[in-house]
């Protein structure tokens, strides 16, 4: 599996996901589950993706293709005018994919082919926008009301993103509830691991403002998931004692 | 779905449980899935029971039948002589009552009928037992390295146990910790809600020690979700702030 964790801010979007793919428990590696593209001063793009690792690599590189020679491969999200129609285009390139694979002889589960993405960015003139992405290509929108999407080992982590969740938060805060929402799921899932990339891309800025790969040795993160641990054991003796 | 979790502690077993049931979200009763089976100063067995509500009630009319005319509708759980042997009567049942629906003509989803249980219980002259029993009836037992079991939406509600469990914990900080994990799915997922069953058998006591109903505006049950959530969020804050 996977967990990547998208948030809409005040101030612009970001984004943070695992590296973990597996065939099996037996059967692991790294691979990047961040994908983006900028054109600086213009629009930025940037994907997440979990679900069928073969799928989402294909929805990429169809994206990549169709921007190298948009002339003759439209359409290109480097073209669209607006994120929705990047959506749109995005959405449409994974059903396609989805599709052709489960039409393949003596293939008939489609979820096995499945992709969820997360899709995010901004083109010059408008704001910010953040999508989450259905495998068959249909997408819903981030909203005061619904501020931030995850995808793949989403559950473990989202109790703490649902009661600490604010999008007035600066950029520093929403990072460091998105690891410790990372943190509680990757302890209680080994489908979902380090390193992790990292990306915040303000409001404006058609281009990265910070950007990183965090290791599983990390410092940072390793204080950080020590120091949770210890204050969840900590908060836990300041609430009320059951009396019943 | 369903949330159920259950502990061994140190000085005996503890269970709670959700009284959720649907069949898609716009069809939810509330029903019981706690069952317990006591004889004073002899046993004490207790079930908690997700997956197909049809299943397992079936199991548990069926071990109940049994109990009525045990000469006649062996085997039956109140004249098992171990823990061992009721897991075992329990997981069959289960395991034959899922085979029978799924071979009904038409029928070929197996797990449309599963039911995965929860049983604890202490026979005189031995511990306290707790097992996890799978829709297949075979079974594993909870341990030092794995004392807590949990069925149904048991994601939420995990990294908070994984952080805060301890077997010496006595029963009120037990029921605290177990309480704020299903407040965290509650609050997550649709399809688990109160009231809540709650069960505490001493390690030596063949009857509940505490047992009871705790409903959705129960006071502490209220204070309890609002001091975590305000917990929460006052322990991110003393988290380090990323620098990155």
């Amino acid at each position: 599996m996977t967990y990547c964790v998208a948030m809409k801010l005040d101030h612009g979007l970001v984004y943070l996901s695992d590296t973990r793919t597996n065939a099996g428990v037996d059967n692991i590696s790294t691979v990047t589950k961040m994908r983006s593209w900028d054109v600086p001063g213009e629009r930025t793009i940037t994907l997440l993706s979990a679900g069928n690792l073969a799928t989402t690599q294909a929805v990429v590189s169809w994206l990549d293709e169709r921007n190298k020679t948009p002339g003759e491969r439209a359409p290109s999200i480097l073209a669209a005018p607006t994120m929705f129609e990047v959506a749109r285009i995005v959405g449409d390139t994974l059903a396609t994919e989805v599709a052709a694979r489960s039409q393949t002889p003596g293939q008939t589960m489609d979820a096995a082919f499945a992709g969820t993405l997360i899709l995010g960015g901004q083109i010059k003139g408008a704001d910010p926008r953040l999508y989450l992405i259905y495998p068959e290509g249909n997408f819903i929108e981030a909203t005061e009301d619904n501020p931030f999407f995850q995808i793949g080992e989403a559950k473990y982590g989202k109790p703490i993103l649902i009661r600490a969740f604010e999008a007035a938060m600066d950029f520093r805060d929403a990072v460091r509830l998105m690891l410790v929402s990372m943190d509680s799921t990757v302890r209680a899932n080994l489908s979902v691991a380090p390193p992790f990339n990292l990306r915040y891309v303000k409001d404006g800025e058609f281009t990265a403002t910070h950007e990183r790969r965090i290791e599983g040795d990390d410092p940072y993160f390793r204080t950080l998931s020590e120091g949770w641990g210890e204050a969840l054991r900590k908060a836990i003796p300041t609430l009320p004692s059951y009396e019943g």
